[in-house]
This record gives C-alpha cells, sequence and structure tokens, in this order.
C-alpha cells in the first residue's frame, strides 16, 4: 500500500519539499500513551541540519499533533503530524526538471508521474520527508521505551573512518540519545566530521553505514514467511533516501564462514536461554530470539555534488552538463540515524502490536 | 499480513515440512496466461537436492495446480499450489525440539508458538516451503518473460570463492536458467563444488552470495516511500531461510565512495535515457530507471551441521550437547538461487500490476 | 485483496466446481486451540443439500486439514483447509458458456476474466465455494465459544412465511445448532418446507430473509470509521452468493421511527451496563456496546430455475431462450445459514484479534 | 486497516470534532488528474448545515490540500486534505461523557479507547470527519465523471415520506447535483422539510433512506469473494454516522420473489447485453454487469434528541437522566446524502484502479 506502512500499527506519509506542509498519520496506537512534545523536539533536533557538515538550509521543523492526542495522551486514533515548509527557495526548478541529477530521482519521478511530479526540491522524493517520520517515530520509541526495549544507532562507518562497535548496549545507547553526531568512540567523530568538511570543500559528497541495536525485544516476534522481522525492517529502511544496503548480525561476512563459525550456541544466563555469540542478530527464522537485534545500513554518498556531471536534457534527448548551485548536505549518514531509529521503532512497534493486541500498550 | 505478500498479485504460503502437503496460492493473475508445466518442472528441478553438495533426502516434488488454470491457462481466480511430502523421517522429533539446534528457528519457534508448532523436519520454518515459492514464482517468470523481463541470479561467492560478475546480461541469464549449480565461470563452479564437498566431508557447513539481475524492467515502477522496488524485493528475500543481507547496486561499498564515484551519470544510447555506470542498481528514488536491476544477497552456512554443539534443553534449562544426524544440506546457495528469481518476478509483477493493472498482462 | 479477507487473522478462499479441489487457508489462527473434527463434519452437515427442497448433487464434502494443525490442536501457522470435487457432470458447458443465465454470474464473469474462468458448474462462482468457508468458520466458532461468544442464524422469512424472533437467545442458539433447517418455530419450519417444494414442483424458486445474533460479544470490539463492525461483517456477508442485503438492529425500519423510538436507553442490570431496546443491533459508532450483534440477511430466489427465460447468445449477440436442465436448489437459504455464522464468526475472530493480540486466544 | 479503506486507491482519516484539524489523506491517484477547487466547494455546500432542518453550528469548512497538488494538478503523491475546526464550544463535555447518550458512539468510545477518547462534539466519532470524506470524494467523483461515470443520490424516503424513484438517471442525477434537499419530487421535498422541523419543534428527530444510481460504470467490475463490489460498498457505507442497512437493486423485496420474477432477463439493446429489468443493482455474483448500480442506505433518526432520556452514570453506575442542550441535527439524511456519492465514487475508483492501473486514470 503505497505510502501507508505497517499492519496493525501504520504510518501514511505525504508532503512535498516545497509544498505548504508535510506530515504523517499514525494510525493503530492504544489509547493513554503520553506524548512527550520535549521527547519529540529532541528527536526532531537530532535529524536537524548540524554545523558545517549539512546543508545550510534552515528547518525550523515545529511539529504540530492536530488529532489524536488530547490531555497530552494518545486518544487511540489516527494522530496527524504536520509540519510546515517555511523557507523555500522554488525559483528555478522548472528549468531544472528537464536535467535529472545523476543519483537522484529526478528521472524516475518524471517517468512514474509522467511529469506531474512536484519538482521542487525533489517533491515527495525529498530527504524532507524523514523529518514526520522523526516525529512519528519519537512515539513509538516512546512506547518502546515504555516496555523496556532501546533502540540506537551510532555511525559505524563515514568516509572510510570506522567507529567502534556496541560493547554496554545500554549505556552506549544512552551516549547515542545525547549526541548530534552519534559516534561511540569521540576521536573518530571528529575524524569523520572533518573528512566531510573536506569533501564538502571540494564540492563533493560522502557516505557511510549505521549500525543499530535493539535491546530488550522480548523473544518470539516476527513471522517465519514474508513478515519476517528482517523482511519488515529492511523494508522499512529502503525508504530512507539513499539507503542502498541492510545486513542483519555477522550480515554478508556470514557468507564466508563455516556454519561451526556462524552458529550462534545457546547458553543459559540468569536463569534465561541467551547466544553466546549473536551472527545471526537476535532473529532466527525471521523471528527475535530475545538477543539484541543488530543490523547495519549502508547509506550511499549524498548524489548532489557541486561538481560537474553528466546529464541528458529530457526535452531534446542530448547529452547535457549539469552543475548545482543552492544548499545540499555533503553527507547525511549523520541525519539519517534517527530515521533509521524512527522507522525501527515503528516496524517493531507494529509487530508487537500484532502479536500482544493494541491493548497491551496501555498495561502497566 | 502473516503468510500472505503483495498488494495486487499475492501469495500466501502453507505447510509443514513433514505434514500432508505443503502449497502456496497465487492471487492476482490476470486470465488468459498460458501455464506451461514443463518451466514448472524445470524450475523445480533446480532447486531440487543435487548430487554430493546436496542432502539425501529425495523430495519428488510433484506439482499439482488444484485451481485456477483451465485448459491450460490460468482463469484469473486463485492458483492453489499443492505438493505431496512423500518421505517422511519423522521418529525423533518429540525428544529433539527441546534441545534447539543453534541458528535454527527451533527456539523462537517455540517461544512465539508457545510449543504447538509441528517440530517436524522444522516445521512450517522449513526451507522445503521454498518448494510452493519456486513453482508459484515459476508462474510470475513466465509472465515476465511474455512481457520481455528476464530474471538470472548466479552464485557471486561460495565457500570464499568468487564467480565473475554479470557482462553480457541477457547471454548470462540464459546460461543460467540451464545451469544446475548457476555459476557463470565454469572454473569456479568446480571449484566451489570441491569446497562444499570438503566442508561436508568434516561435517560443516558453507554460505554464499547470490548475485541477480532483472533484464527489460521499465522505467517507473516503484514507491517513493515504504514500497520502494529495493524494500519490497528485500521485505520478500529475508523470507528465504539463511538470508542475512540484501544489497542493492554495488552496496555496502558505496559506503566509502564520494558522489562523484558514485553517482551514474545519465547518457543517450540509441534514443533512449540509459546511466553511464549503474551503483544503484537499476533503481533512483525507490523506482526503477529503465537500468537492469541488480542486487546480492547474503546466504549464510547452514545451520544443520553434524559437529557436536552447545545448546540447552528447554525442560532442564540446563547446558547440553547436541549432536545432529539424519541428511542435512552442507550448503544450500545454489539450491536458494531459483528461490530468489521466484520471489524476485513475484514481487516485481506485484508491482507491474499495481501500475498497469490486472488486464496488462493479458495484452498481446 | 481478492480472494483473501480479514486483517489479523484471515481466510483466503480458491477453487472452482467441477476442479480438482476447492479450499481454504485459514491464517492468524493462535497456536494450541484444539480443532475438533466432528464439529467440523457437523457444520459441513449443516450446510449439506438435504432432502426434497435441495439440489440432487451428493457431495461428500470431506474436509482435510493439510497444514497447521498438529496432535489435533493448531500450531498457529496456516491452515490449509481441502476438499475434494467427487462428483462432477461437465460435459456440456462449452455450449452453455455462451448463453447466460439470468440473475448468475455467468454474463460478468465472461466480462471480468475475458472468457478464460472455468464455466463448469459456476467456476469459482460457485456457491459450492462456501463448503471451505463452513471448515474455516468451524475453527473460528471453535474460538469464540471457547471465549463464551455464540452465534446462531435462523430463517426468519422463507416464501413469505416469518419465523418467530430470537427471545431466549443462548436457549434459541442452542436449538439452532441442532436444527438442519434452521427455524424457531417447528410449525412454520413445515409450512416452509412445503412452499419451496411447491415453487421447486413448478420450475421456480424462493428467497429468504436470515436472523443473526451473537451473544457474548463484550463491548469496545470495532473500529469508529471503515472497520466499523457493521462494515466488515456486511463486507464479508455480500460474499454468499443471492446476498442483496444487510440490515442491523431494527435496520431499515429505523428509518421511519423518531429518534425518541429508535434510541436504546441505557440501564444497569445486575451492575452492568445493558441497553432496554437493541434497535441498534448491539453495535454504536461501529463499536460493540456489549448487547447481542443482531442483523439480517436478505438472500434472493435461487436464480437457477427450471422455466424459460430470455437471455442472449453471446456469440452472435442475438437474443435466446434458455431452458436449464440438471441439478439446482430450489432454496438457499436453509444452506446459507451456517454459511452466515462461518463469515460471522471468521470477521469478528479478526476483530478480537486485532484488539486483544493472537496470544489471547491461548489464555485461559 | 483501522482508518484507512481501499486497496489501490486509500483513503486515511483522522481528526475530532472539537480539535485542530480534521482531514483525511488520498493516496493512489494518478497523475495529472485537474483537481477543481469549486467543484470540491460545491460538494461541502451540500454536506454543510442547510436551513432550519440542520444544526446552528456555523461550519466553514474551508477545504485546504496542503499536497499532491501541484499547478492545479495531482501530482500522484498523497493529498492531504485538511479542514480547521474554527467555531467549538468545548465547555461542558468533562461532566457529559459519564452520561452516554443513547444511540450515540458514547459508551462504546469509553470502552474501546478506556476513557482517553477526546469526548468533545463526538471526538474522532463525530459525523463533521464527513467533511474531509466529501472533499476526498469530490476528487474520485471528478474522475469517474472523466471516463463518463455519474453517481447521484436522492432522499428516497424520509419521515415516513417517499420520493419518487429514478426515472431518467442521466437527468435525475443532473437535479440531484443541484439541489441542496435531494429529492426527485419537488411537491415531496417540501413535504419532508416541512416533517423535519415538526419533529425538531418538538425536540424530537427523523431518519431516512437514500437511494444511490451509479451510471456508466463498465462491466467486469468487482471480484467474486470478498471483496464483490456490494461488500465493499456496503462496508463503506456503514462508515456513515446513522447508517443501519445496505440493500442492492430490489434488496430486502427479493426475498419475497420467485427467482422467475427476480431473474433479470438479458436482452440486447442497441448492440449491447443489457438486462431488462434491474432486480440485482447492477451486479452479479460480485461484479458489475454494465447496468446502473442501484442500492439504498437506511438512516437511522439523528440520536442527539432534546427530550429526557434514561442513561447510566457511569461514575457511580446508577440510572440517570439525560437532557441535551446545544445544537443538533433533527435529520441528517439530506446531508448524509453527499457523503454517500463520495465513499460509493472512492470505493469504486479503488476497485476500477485495480482493474484498470494507476495510468488508466491519465488515459484520454
Amino acid at each position: 500500500m503505497k505510502n501507508t506502512f505497517g499492519n496493525a500499527l501504520t504510518v501514511t506519509l505525504f508532503g512535498e519539499s516545497h509544498g505548504e506542509m508535510i506530515g504523517a498519520v499514525l494510525d493503530g496506537i492504544a489509547p493513554g500513551i503520553p506524548v512527550d512534545a520535549a521527547y519529540i523536539a529532541h528527536q526532531m533536533d537530532q535529524r536537524r541540519p548540524y554545523g558545517a557538515i549539512s546543508t545550510g538550509r534552515k528547518e525550523s521543523d515545529t511539529v504540530k499533533l492536530v488529532s489524536g492526542v488530547y490531555q497530552g495522551k494518545t486518544t487511540g486514533t489516527p494522530i496527524c503530524i504536520l509540519i510546515e515548509n517555511a523557507e523555500q527557495h522554488s525559483s528555478d526548478y522548472a528549468e531544472q526538471q528537464f536535467l535529472p541529477r545523476p543519483g537522484h530521482a529526478d528521472y524516475t519521478a518524471m517517468q512514474k508521474f509522467h511529469g506531474f511530479s512536484d519538482p521542487r526540491g525533489g517533491g515527495h522524493f525529498s530527504g524532507r520527508l524523514t523529518a514526520p517520520l522523526t516525529a512519528a517515530g519519537a512515539v513509538a520509541l516512546s512506547m518502546l521505551k515504555k516496555k523496556g526495549i532501546l533502540v540506537g544507532t551510532h555511525i559505524a562507518r563515514c568516509a572510510k573512518i570506522s567507529d567502534r562497535s556496541f560493547e554496554d548496549y545500554e549505556k552506549d545507547i544512552g551516549l547515542l540519545e545525547e549526541s548530534l553526531f552519534a559516534v561511540l568512540d569521540p576521536k573518530k567523530s571528529e575524524e569523520m566530521q572533518s573528512a566531510i568538511e573536506e569533501a564538502a570543500g571540494s564540492g563533493d559528497s560522502v557516505g557511510g553505514v549505521l549500525e543499530t541495536a535493539v535491546l530488550g525485544i522480548p523473544a518470539g516476534i516476527g513471522e517465519p514467511w514474508f513478515d519476517t522481522a528482517e523482511g519488515l525492517l529492511a523494508h522499512a529502511l529502503y525508504s530512507i533516501p539513499s539507503v542502498k544496503g541492510v545486513e542483519f548480525g555477522t550480515g554478508f561476512a556470514l557468507a564466508d564462514l563455516r556454519g561451526s563459525e556462524a552458529n550462534d550456541a545457546f547458553v543459559i544466563e540468569n536463569g534465561a536461554v541467551k547466544t553466546r555469540s549473536n551472527h545471526n542478530g537476535g532473529i532466527n527464522g525471521g523471528i527475535t530470539n530475545g538477543m539484541p537485534i543488530l543490523f547495519r545500513t549502508a547509506v550511499k554518498p549524498t548524489p548532489s555534488i557541486f561538481l560537474k556531471q553528466d546529464t541528458v536534457d529530457l526535452r531534446t534527448m542530448e547529452q547535457a552538463e549539469l552543475k548545482l548551485k543552492g544548499r545540499h548536505d555533503p553527507a547525511i549518514v549523520h541525519r539519517a540515524r534517527v530515521v533509521v531509529d524512527s522507522l525501527t521503532a515503528l516496524t517493531l512497534a507494529d509487530l508487537l502490536t500484532e502479536h500482544y493486541g493494541t491493548d497491551w500498550w496501555a498495561e502497566a
């Protein structure tokens, strides 16, 4: 179902980058869940352009919840999230839409929507639509936290520089929550930011890999076929513009291991079943096993660069050259991580709702 | 929706490894599509255990289409595909289900289904359920072929040995169709099979990476959010037991490129828009751009190995040792590739049906 | 989604009247629910052609559950229900399909499926497909009964003869369960059956109205918009061939009442909130209020009659006359009532699963 | 899926009567469809409170389309429709929510949402949410009209007074479009309005029956099971507050006919297949047959009356008396008819999109 995701708990996304408003409708939320405007604002801050390494576009991103919340709590009816598009420089898109940007959706938008899509600022394809997803995700993250489930994502790699891995999940996730550039090793944070600035200086861009951990998810969530925990998470994550890969646990590196190396032996710890290693990223047969869910998301370098590029003129069907102006992010990996957290929370909240029912969330 | 996948064209999967029958219901197929029993049988052959490198289990896999086909053509109503489970050795599962196999779904099945799932041969989690998916996929592959769309998957890597990449897509896909061990470089085929036999000899198993190409898909298919072409394909592919990663185009390696390297420049070729490189794997903004779709799927080593492993006894909640007997595949990557083709075809046929309508398939 | 119904608990229907098998897949059922073959057989008996007032066609209707059940209990995975089509007289359909039967789906099937649908015995449109629905419904009815929810349907009207209304719901539903011709007033049962025989004698057919009560459903089930309890039940019920009307509570007669007459006053009974009257049929604002759900379903007279009828020849596009032969029901209202019970149970089980989760059914 | 309806073309509804905004998201619309603000305003006018026979509440109902429309045409991406809630008298709901109004959703809302729903003005249950449905329906009605499909609804009965039936469909639908009180016989219009005023004068309310015709729908639309044209339309229509019955063609009266009376004989007219009568309301086997679709919708008398009523106090669980104040409609049948048209158009546009694909709408 096109712009709607989820089964029991759904999110519907709408809006264009330079339209009047962007937003999302969150449905299937249990009644009585406290909605914390400060937490939503905190999450929006983590997505906001940041420092020298982001677009100069100022996004005020004031989030309004115009339905589904009454006296600070969810009513159980759909929550409509609205964000006004304040600052728009829309002058020169009429021309530009016939010169599709390499690596962007300009050309495919033209093919799918037959030239009727709003070309300004990427229209409906704009990364700006991750703003309402972040607000919706904040509601889901709050719900999960209330049930003891924590989600955190760090920049595992950016501009060929690697961060350390998760060590103490709970502590590390705590660190990430308060970090605007979500790296576990502070030294690597500086290196990465310098590398981004350096790429930006030469009119170029960089990509990266995000690593996510989910702590406290109960065992038994997900389906054996189709709606596997992996399949649903990946389905959601590919919505994030520039994501081109998702792997769980040890992922692609598992292909080079032997079964004897890759299998996660079961052990008893404090009377509970655990696995000694976690090559499977907390999921077996599509279903959570109670260990932390672990996955990595590949983010390609931002396609909007300021170097001269080859493209075609769709009016004349001849070769053309493109030199972008304006404001563009030289990297989005640090802004994307809160979107990964958000989509992860929405997907898991949906699976938990299916399993335990809507009312489960309201229980103490 | 649990065991159903798709929007306009759907597949519903049922059955247990040692139950009476396994099968699938394929719905949303246009009327008048020829159903070629020989082609279905050919696809089933490609999934069948093969030579010394597969399980000794004999799977006759006779496919019956008990509805939705009349006088050799689809009627437009649901096609029910049935496969009887002929050979079953089900004696010793009562005991075994309390000693979950590492890397397997035994433990998560127990958690999700509270001990009521059929434990024999993996039950509903068994790779055996990919047999009806393969039959359903054969119908979808035929539909695509009629529209000039070809799908092919090769074993890009197995037991640390790499195959060559696609060169001439059309010719290579033709080769793969007739190959039981789907490798493009015949020399690598032998090496890989020897390595699998070697691992099997030591009671161990190996994994690999499958690479898939889709040729001839029109531009404009997929959605910008949620139902992106990548998201839907990944969602489907994670159903295949042992899949732990999916990446499109240059995938995770894109994370280390700069935008100037990763962007696919647009060019005019024979009057049509193409891209010079294909780092994006034929998809921009979630929508096909007319270039070949390219993706890679990571398959972990088969978890069923004959070496002694640590597990727990769920009755006593104490540590235990497990030594598997019976017949198990030392690798499944060569059998999984036809399942990848099948799920790819089902997913794309669904997206095309949404875009062009059900009747489009019946047009010349 | 074409031949699939439900959100959390789904049923997928397949098969043609004279194909090899008909069946259904029931998904989303909790694990550990006892499956009572005798009860399923009992329900099938209630749908079976009965006495002089039904078709002469013998339907053995042996129900096989080939998946999703293990050791007499649901596993939590999809249950595939299969019924073989034993007795088929399929000789003369090639000719007949160009002379569409008035009141039947012959012509619309031709339009939708472009002449490729299986014309034998009505194909996929046949009332015969209510057999697997009845078997699936039996599973749902058992689940509801375990939770104290009872469903019963009687023939409120047939051939212009009216039955008495429900008086003591629990006792009346008990009566109906053991009745093959489900009428509450035994005298009216005889009258109705005589009237059906009389119509059959003259080559004609009769219709009727079914009235259904659901007892014990908790308050709070259903949605305010779209997935209202009424909307979902009606959606399901219109699947039954020949149903042309559904009304809840006092239904169409409410249109002639004033608000002061139609409103159901709230009262306290034994410490619980009830309504004094039940004009709203147990549903307010799309949501159950804890009173019995009450609705009536209009069943048109069977379109297959033996009198000469006007039709057209679709080959020549000229007027033609049609005189049916073979075996046809002069009334189906008495056979349809178990199908109404079944679809009611499936719909409510779905709504309850959404609200309380899958695991709720397994609780004591 | 709770507040979302449709498969290929979907509408998602949100908002509360006295919240900040109400609205809807319309997704799956083809690109390039002209959006006519004047026509949307015209449809909103037809839903607006009217004359002495409606609530005194002034609803400005200015419709904003904040996404999915660019340069006056649909973009193919979701259209978000917003309506601000201007005039709100919300003072006294805190008290009132514990005294549920008979015939209303107050009590069931309390049960479903555990006391967290917004009680002001009926909250999410308010008939006010039919305003964004009407706006969304206007877009769908325009799409249908472009394809030669006309939808019209008249008040067939109100306060025990009957209007004449449709005679010349095209002309009658034209009349209804320009009528604020949609009756075909002008004399009956006056009688009905007098009767409503009379009921209002005594603090009471009246109900009615709406009759709808759809002209020009092609044959072959709908599914044999579950997603029958009747089932989907009824599913949608039961969303309208106060609807308690839906019947197609001759509906409940068919139950008293014989097959020989009820069957619609096929005839050739101007080289096309038609039926002589239309007892089946244009639908056979769940699929349109090319004749006008005809159905009737029962609307109960408005539950908000000013006479003293019995209710219970949910705080003390004791009997109580209720005497409503404020502004309430003594009838809604005349305002509901445009909502019936809207839901009909949305449902049929969805079915047509499934059959012909999204791009069909853009074709000339």
